[in-house]
């Protein structure tokens, strides 16, 4: 068989899987939770041993330190993997559940049903953490997954896919609900992300690069996560202490994840004592700070910024900073700069809460509070499988209820149109 | 300027009216539906004489009569393209509503709001009343468009895009914010629906011709709508009387429309009774029945149905007929052959029911009532831009909030993540 006919093959298994999955109760799909979640911390020697193996090769192959890490599965990833599965489990399940149903003058009753969207198809790095966590989002939420992780995971990602595969038959739902694709030829991805008759929806987890190309090659719609370029406006009336812990925890929290602050925007009125305690604060994380003019200004020892540093994703502990001369200039900074992912303004005046919520087009829009907070978790969804910057379809953290949709339901006693 | 760069000044135009209409009021957004329904019918002569010119020319080029027909602009469309603005009018404004707010451990409250989506593009067959009825939904829903019409309609459209502008700017909104394409090369079509930055969503309006070739070629994504493959299931426990009105209902009410019935599946312990007196209905109003073997022996004048039959959107007075043995079969049978539009069950028996409008994999699934009440007026949703056969974003009928988007607010005190 080619690599199309292969991966074919996995998707004609997956769409048959799906009908099943759907009309699965809520019993079955979480008893498949968690006998994985028993199958992992059973076969732990065995997964450990596969680790290793994957480790090896990939320090022999040159495997950078940063990506060498995220591979790494310690006894404590492993026991966060099953208790992972334990909390999906736990959550409601959002499958059959109707809403809205309205009489309708001509006798009959409308409303919705929440179903799966059908066959997800997840590409994502070389983390084995993904695979369970994919395949339990996927499981919960009445989906077949077929999932296909970075290469450098192969052997963990084969022998996780064979626990879950025993943990759904043990719940009597179908083992090819869940398939982890078991070639690393890069053809399978072609093949995927483009064969609709199979699969409804392709969710790309990774840097940019790898999203981008998805995006430009899938037929299949993607829920994508581009970059996060994130902001936090100071306004004139902001409570500068809280200013100064949001803007201090929205940077320094953590440097390398999305819902990081990467351009930090000072109403002119405030500038002066604003940036004087952050600037200590940030000193005191070694975080580097590049401004506009009025910054370096107000703050001597501030580099300059380009124009290239308000569209960047830093990742690392380096802040653009901005003064600005008003509520407009910031958000229409952010629309023009930011990548629509999450944005702060801390202020006191209510007018201005409420045109910067409205106004500013982004996934999450917040008021006096650290935009480390744009979070599945955070957010009570109670999991995530990631954050979509698109407008189609789901925005912001997409947690089970992202992987669903809602059909019409008509219920009626004999009705005919006139 | 070629048309490539026509098309992308078009949608800078239409980007930066975008920002205006997502923060207008809906006060100014119901003037100027209410004022443009106004100069509508103050402008009926020329309105009328453009259309006298599209069909004068449409005619000497030989369009078929049933466009010809669509093209038509009489007194009473005229009338009926007000009106319906009138009633966009008196829909609720869906933009800015705020739901869903929970209280959060860390303090913070998370809720979402309803926002537009951006920038539309409708692409339509020579229909000015679309013209007419996307614009209004767009500037309800807050967002800008970009309207595609038909090259027989040019002129038409041309004088409705005017009287549009016109009642934008006299609400004091952008006249951008509604952009009919002044062109009718086709090339216009090929940027329009890959100019990624300037357009947030597609949605075709037509055959499935044009639909197939817009969603191969878009980088933009694409509402769609494909076939209207509808399927009326008469169970073992139907109420025969209501199953008799509703097969005929739905097949007959209208043929050309997408949620008419295309093939009727009858269980065999009802099938020689619920038959005999549908075939004298169908023969009364005209209908080929082609059916199944079984039918053709309890109706000896039925055609055989062929493989292709099952899968067919006649959009005419044909009517494929198969005598099934269980739900099971019947479901099957819809899931495969069927368009994932609108599909009915007719039973008194309530699991059968419940099985059905969970396992059908369509977008409206209806007990005891006609197909035929797919529709955005008939479900209450107050107007229509299509009907979506797609399980991303909108599916069934889209009405304003599938112009929509929700983001997510969060209101805090200065919180910081730990």
């Amino acid at each position: 068989m080619s690599i199309e006919e292969q991966i074919l093959a996995i998707g004609k298994k997956a769409r048959a899987a799906a009908v099943y999955m759907a009309k699965a109760n809520t019993h079955a799909k979480n008893a498949a939770l968690l006998e994985t979640a028993k199958l992992i911390r059973a076969n732990k020697a065995a997964l450990t041993q596969a680790n290793q193996a994957d480790m090896a090769q990939a320090q022999a192959n040159g495997l950078e330190a940063a990506l060498l890490d995220r591979l790494a599965l310690s006894d404590k990833a492993i026991e966060t993997m099953a208790e992972g599965l334990e909390q999906i489990a736990q959550l409601p399940d959002p499958i059959g559940e109707m809403t809205d149903f309205k009489n309708r003058p001509t006798g009959i009753q409308v409303g919705k049903m929440r179903v799966p969207l059908g066959v997800i198809g997840i590409i994502y790095e070389s983390r084995p953490n993904v695979t369970v966590d994919a395949a339990g989002l996927c499981i919960k939420s009445g989906n077949a997954t077929i999932l296909r992780g970075g290469s450098e995971a192969f052997r963990c990602n084969q022998a996780l896919a064979a626990i879950v595969a025993q943990g759904l038959e043990a719940a009597g739902l179908p083992a090819d609900a869940v398939q982890v694709i078991d070639t690393t030829d890069r053809a399978a991805v072609g093949t995927l992300i483009t064969m609709t008759e199979y699969v409804d929806v392709i969710v790309p987890r990774g840097g940019k690069g790898l999203i981008e190309r998805i995006s430009r090659d899938a037929k299949v719609p993607v829920i994508k996560h581009l970059d996060g370029i994130c902001h936090v406006f100071i306004d004139e009336s902001a409570n500068l202490s809280h200013a100064a812990n949001i803007a201090e925890n929205a940077k320094t929290h953590r440097y390398g994840t999305c819902n990081t602050m990467e351009t930090l925007l000072v109403h002119a009125h405030v500038a002066k004592p604003a940036l004087a305690e952050l600037a200590q604060r940030y000193a005191a994380k070694g975080v580097e700070l590049r401004g506009c003019k009025r910054t370096m200004a107000l703050l001597p020892s501030v580099k300059a910024a380009t124009e290239e540093d308000w569209s960047t994703e830093y990742l690392a502990p380096i802040l653009s900073i901005k003064v600005v001369d008003s509520l407009d200039e910031a958000i229409a900074h952010i629309n023009q700069y930011g990548s629509h992912h999450t944005d702060c303004i801390v202020t006191e005046n209510h007018s201005h809460a409420m045109r910067f919520i409205r106004e500013v087009d982004s996934a999450s829009v917040m008021v006096n509070a650290s935009t480390r907070f744009a979070d599945g978790f955070e957010y009570g969804l109670g999991a995530e499988i990631g954050i979509s910057t698109d407008k189609i379809h789901a925005r912001g953290p997409v947690g089970l209820e992202g992987l669903t949709s809602q059909k019409y339901v008509v219920f009626g006693h004999g009705e005919t149109r006139n």
